[in-house]
C-alpha cells in the first residue's frame, strides 16, 4: 500500500488524564516493527473496562493513552518477520495475546500468555507506536482501537473470515467472549444446572447466553436496572431479579429462589460487593463462583466458612478462551447463527462520539456502543 | 450390656462458658433414642478446633457443652431401629454425617449431608442425651468425645476394623483425614507439581502428606515455628520456609522460590491473612488454593484480579471424605502402612490433663494428644 513503511497520521480519541473527556486528536502511528502489524480500524466497541480505566482505575495503567480494545479492522501493513498476516487480512486485536510457544499457551489449564501485554507494564512506552502533539501515546493493553489506525504484535492478532462484518464481529474482541467463555469454559456450568448472573451489560448477558448454551435448566439474572428483564430474556434468562425489589440481602432470595443456592454464578457487574453476593448465592456444598468483572483497586471478601462448606470461588479473563485460536471460530459460530451478536448492539456511533458512547453505557441504556470509523 | 436402656453416669470434661479452664465433672448420658447408639470413648484427639470453639469461637456455638470430636470407641449399646451397629463394634464418631439418602449424600460433588449436626443448630439442646447437675449439655458437633460415653446419631458413626487400636485410628476421625483429604480429594494435588502447605499442625502435615501420596514433586512446608521443620521432613516435605527469617511478604519468597508460584497450596492455620497468603503464592494463571483451617469471625479478602488471572479458591470439609464410607478404609490404609498415624501423636495424656493437651497444642509442643479414657 502507498502508505507501506511510511508514519500514517489518522484520527484518535486520547485520554490525556484520568478522569477526563477523551478528545479527539490527529496522531501519528509509526510502522509496525519486527513481527508487529499495523492495521486499519473499521469498528470497535465500548467496553466498560475503557470506561473503568480512564474513571476509576487510576493512573498506574499509563497516561496519556488511547484505549479501546474491542475492535476489528483490514491489515495496512506487515513488519519483518510477519507471516501469517498479510495487507487485505480481516482481523481482530486481542488484548491477550496467543504466542503458541510459552508455558503458558502450552498448557491447557490457561488462556494466560507469558508474552502478554501486561506482563511488561514498564515498558508501555518503548511498546508504544502512537506519538501526539510530541508525547508518546501509551498503547491501552496493545491494542488502543478507538483509533484509525493502530500497531499491534502478531501475537497479539487473529485472521477472521473475510466475510465477516467488522461491524458485529468487532465484539467478539472483549464482551461477549469474556462473558459467554466465563460460562463455558471458566464455570463449566452444566446442563440442567441452575444459574445466576449478576450484572447485565454486554458481558453478562454473553454469559446469560453461555448458561443456555452450556445447558442451564434455569437462569435467573440480577440487575438493579428494571430495564434489563426483557433483554435478559431474550437472551435465555428464565427469571429476572432486581435487588431493589427486596429487602433481604439478593443472596437470601437466590437461596429462597432454589431451595439453596444456585449451583453456578457469574459476576459481571465490576463490585467487589456484588461478588461477595454472588459467591455466597450459590449452593454450599458444590457451588462455583465465577468473578468476570474487572476491579483492581479494592478487595473483595467472604468467610472462610462460606468456601470450606464447598463453594469455589474462581476468576475468568477473556472468557477462558485461547484468543489467536478461538475468536476466529466464535466468528465462525456467529456467521453460523450459533451465537448472538447483533443483539448486543444498542447504538452505533461516529468515533468523535466516544464520550457519549460511554453515558450511554454507565446510564444503562445502552449494551453496546459500535465506533464505526 | 448391664447399663443397656440406662442412664450411665461417667466423666466428660464440661466447657461450662466460652473462655474458661475445662472441669471434669460427673455426668449422665442417656440411653440412645431412635437411630441413636451409644459408645464408650476409649481414646481422643484434641484439635484445634476444640481449642477455638473454646477461646475464639464465641457463645453462638453452644454453651454448656463437651467438646471433643475426634475419638474412637465401642459400642456399647443402640437405640430403636438401629441395623448396622451392635454392642462391641470398634467405631469411630463422625462430625460430618453420611446418610447415604440425601440430594448431597448421592452426589459425588460434596461430602456434605442434609442430616448433619449442624444444619439443625437451633435444636442442640433437644438432640442432646447429656445432662450435668441439671442443665442440658450441648453435644459438641454431635460428637462429644471428651466424654467417657456418648451417644451419636447412626448416620454420624462408621464400623471400622476390629484389630485398629482405638488409640491411634481416633486420629482419622477429624485431623488427619482433614488435612490428607484436602490435598488428594480437595486439591487434587497432580504428579509432578509444586505445593505449598500453610501451618504444619497435624492437619497441616497431613495436608504434606496428601501432598506426597498424589505425587507432587515440590513441597514447600511453611510455618512460623521453625521447630517444624524436621518433622515436616518426615512427612514428605522438600523444603521448610519460616516467614520470620524474610522481611518480604512470604508469597513473594514463594513466588521467587518457584519462578511464578506454586500450582497447589493449602492453608491450615486456620488464619485469614495466611489463607491470603496461600492464595497469593500460588501460580497466576492456574494455582488453586484450599482452605483446610477453620475460622468463622472474620472475612478472608483478596484482589478480585488475583482470581481473575486464573486462580482458583476453594475450601475443604474433613477433606471432601464421605464420611461413613472413607473412615474405614482410611483406617485399613493406615494398618497396610499406606498412610501414617503414629508419628503424629507426640503426647498421650489422662481426660483429666484435657486442659494440659490444649496448652502442648498452643505452644506448638505437640503435633497431636490423644486423650485416653
Amino acid at each position: 500500500m502507498a502508505t507501506t513503511g511510511k508514519v500514517i497520521k489518522c484520527k484518535a480519541a486520547v485520554a490525556w488524564e484520568p478522569k477526563k473527556l477523551l478528545t479527539i486528536e490527529e496522531i501519528e502511528v509509526a510502522p509496525p516493527q519486527a513481527h508487529e502489524v499495523r492495521l486499519k480500524v473499521v469498528a470497535t466497541g465500548v467496553c466498560h473496562s475503557d470506561y473503568y480505566i480512564l474513571y476509576e482505575g487510576g493512573k498506574e495503567h499509563g497516561f496519556p493513552c488511547v484505549l479501546g480494545h474491542e475492535g476489528a479492522g483490514i491489515v495496512e501493513s506487515t513488519g519483518p518477520g510477519v507471516t501469517r498476516f498479510k495487507p487485505g487480512d480481516k482481523v481482530i486485536p486481542l488484548f491477550v495475546s496467543q504466542c503458541g510457544e510459552c508455558q503458558l499457551c502450552l498448557s491447557d489449564k490457561t488462556n494466560q500468555c507469558v508474552k502478554n501485554w501486561t506482563v511488561d507494564e514498564k515498558n508501555m512506552e518503548s511498546k508504544s507506536r502512537f506519538t501526539c502533539k510530541g508525547k508518546v501515546i501509551i498503547q491501552f493493553m496493545g491494542t488502543s482501537t478507538f483509533s484509525e489506525y493502530t500497531v499491534v504484535r502478531e501475537v497479539a492478532l487473529t485472521k477472521i473470515s473475510d466475510s465477516a462484518p467488522l461491524d458485529k464481529v468487532c465484539l467478539l474482541g472483549c464482551g461477549i467472549s469474556t462473558g459467554y467463555g466465563a460460562a463455558i469454559n471458566t464455570a463449566k456450568v452444566q446442563p440442567g444446572s441452575t444459574c445466576a448472573v449478576f450484572g447485565l451489560g454486554a458481558v453478562g448477558l454473553a454469559a446469560v447466553m453461555g448458561c443456555q448454551a452450556a445447558g442451564a435448566s434455569r437462569i435467573i439474572a440480577v440487575d438493579i436496572n428494571k430495564d434489563k428483564s426483557s433483554k435478559a430474556k431474550e437472551f435465555g434468562a428464565t427469571d429476572f431479579v432486581n435487588p431493589k425489589d427486596y429487602k433481604k440481602p439478593i443472596q437470601e432470595v437466590l437461596m429462597e429462589m432454589t431451595d439453596g443456592g444456585v449451583d453456578f454464578s457469574l459476576e459481571c457487574a465490576g463490585n467487589v460487593d456484588v461478588m461477595r453476593c454472588a459467591l455466597e448465592s450459590t449452593r454450599r456444598a458444590w457451588g462455583v463462583s465465577v468473578i468476570v468483572g474487572w476491579v483492581d483497586v479494592k478487595d473483595v471478601s467472604t468467610k472462610p466458612v462460606d468456601l470450606i462448606c464447598g463453594r469455589t470461588w474462581k476468576g475468568s479473563y477473556f472468557g477462558g478462551w485461547k484468543s489467536v485460536q478461538s475468536v476466529p471460530k466464535l466468528v465462525s459460530d456467529y456467521m453460523d447463527k450459533k451465537i448472538k451478536v447483533d443483539e448486543f448492539i444498542t447504538h452505533t456511533l461516529p468515533l468523535e462520539k466516544v464520550n457519549e458512547a460511554f453515558d450511554l453505557m454507565i446510564t444503562g441504556k445502552s449494551i453496546r456502543t459500535v465506533l464505526k470509523m
